[in-house]
């Protein structure tokens, strides 16, 4: 997750360039990888942070959450970064830190990176052991199959992995970190390339799913969930904290109802959190708001509201 | 007109309180009263002001424009307040003035409140007259008819005075001022109370053009110009810049048709410049946008597009 501490990964066009990963070691049971075990991984997030939310999602959809425990940051980063501070004395209970930074700290002392969420610590070690945000998911769906719960969802499925990792690559690029290039740009013509960038796949995901219910057909799968992320946090902050104002989300009928669809599903709607998206979007940079209002609006009951996504499946049942 | 400046007229309770006017004298035939004479004033504006916007769509409506002349400031406030750099050497060609604060200045040495738009100047005294924008149109409307043009509107009939000046109060209050309060709070409760009563209002007057074309009845009145200066600002400016996010006026279907079919209409679409408006709330603020970026949206075409307001039309023909 990134707010204003970002401002600094800006290239000399003026475009924001995220940061790479530290920490990539993949899980498996292979040497040198990760082990696959239950009860041993922290998970930490903050409510506020698409890139974090992913893996949330995808650990409710597949029933994870007894493999894996969870740690959350509270929504509006501090000087000192992500702090526990929505925890009892400020201190995540399991790995006893205040801060995230701590933790990364006492990995490797010589990172001098943001230390970001989502962060998956070994509770062993005391240590991080990975913060891959873009592949954690696809780590929950593939090496940690055996601790699916029964009928867990598909969303990685064999068939359809390089169809997914190639739209994946396109979504961050274009839609889920194309929020962040229009809203961190310091020079107009970056804003503007990011915001065509923007809207032009906007367009062409509405047309898509015009189609079918999801992105991949009649089934969820991890591009749906990324997806989502993103779409749940445009209205109430990207459309306005980021300048992206063509539309909102709720003008596009398709992803529209799309939305409220994945919203109204288990697993999504239940892990978010709008007044932390407001709050962390809007309070995290006092730059831009040294009075630190955050926005009544805008209404999010309409997130409860019915769906017409259900007629994808009457037409299968013809 | 009121942008950065303005955050310095705040109360205890952090709510913004505007200025009082402080040339006031009416125009009129009596005695003390300003003469009414064709050439002899010129109106100052500026393309952002929703005060100075009123008496130019008046001026329009009436057919005053030869009667008289106007000044354009840029839309952007200097540290000097309205510059005419939009002027060849950024000098107003008759005043010959390149900031207004200048003529406020000549008017009275000891004036120390904002220079503001709009502003009349006598051109043959070189002095400012009338800066009243609260009853500025109802002079054009009233003290200026005998110039007005064959079959101008009477905006101002006096049969519905009263209960336009009662409107026009309430109006100003909860809108045209309202989104300012929301905007320039500094306290989240000052905030919310004016965001409040804001939307509570657009409901209302949602409801009311439901029945009716226009604010009062089936022919335009000087309520109809007023709420117009606010609703063509609202989407492009104050829904984000003022954080009065609950819905944009493109929600509200009745009020959404209304304000193209007055857009639509000659004097009200011809003096709205939405790229002015754009820059003037988005860029004169250096504190909330440092690195001056301005929004490449929202789309402002639909303003074009048909409305549906003839339907009161065909009813009075039943």
């Amino acid at each position: 997750m990134a707010t204003s501490e970002d401002i600094h990964e800006i290239n000399k066009q003026g475009s924001f360039v995220r940061q790479k990963n530290r920490f990539i070691t993949p899980f498996g049971d292979e040497l040198g990888q990760l082990p696959v075990e239950a009860g041993r991984y922290r998970l930490l997030w903050a409510r506020i942070c698409p890139w974090a939310h992913r893996s949330i999602i995808v650990r409710e959809l597949l029933g994870l959450q007894d493999v894996i425990s969870v740690g959350t940051a509270a929504p509006i980063r501090t000087d000192k970064g992500w702090e526990f501070s929505l925890d009892k004395d400020k201190v995540d209970p399991v790995l006893k830190i205040q801060y995230l930074a701590e933790i990364y700290e006492a990995t490797d002392p010589e990172y001098t990176g943001r230390a970001t969420v989502p962060t998956v610590v070994d509770v062993l070690t005391g240590k991080v052991v990975n913060n891959d945000y873009f592949k954690l998911t696809n780590y929950l769906e593939t090496s940690f199959k055996r601790f699916h719960k029964a009928g867990a969802p598909d969303l990685y499925p064999e068939s359809l992995r390089e169809d997914i990792d190639t739209f994946n690559d396109m979504l961050f690029h274009d839609v889920n970190n194309g929020v962040y290039k229009a809203g961190f740009a310091k020079s107009q013509a970056a804003y503007e390339a990011a915001y065509d960038r923007l809207f032009s796949r906007l367009d062409e995901l509405e047309e898509r799913l015009s189609h079918q219910r999801y992105l991949f057909g009649d089934k969820i799968t991890d591009a749906d969930v990324r997806f989502y992320v993103t779409l749940v946090r445009f209205d109430a902050a990207y459309y306005s904290v980021f300048k992206v104002n063509r539309n909102r989300i709720i003008d596009f009928p398709n992803i529209w109802n799309y939305a409220k669809d994945l919203y109204q599903t288990s697993g999504f709607g239940s892990t978010t959190d709008f007044e932390s998206i407001k709050k962390g979007y809007q309070l995290g940079n006092l730059e831009n708001n040294p009075y630190q209002l955050l926005t009544k609006g805008p209404d999010i009951s309409i997130w409860n509201e019915p769906h017409d996504r259900n007629r994808f499946d009457e037409k299968v049942g013809k």
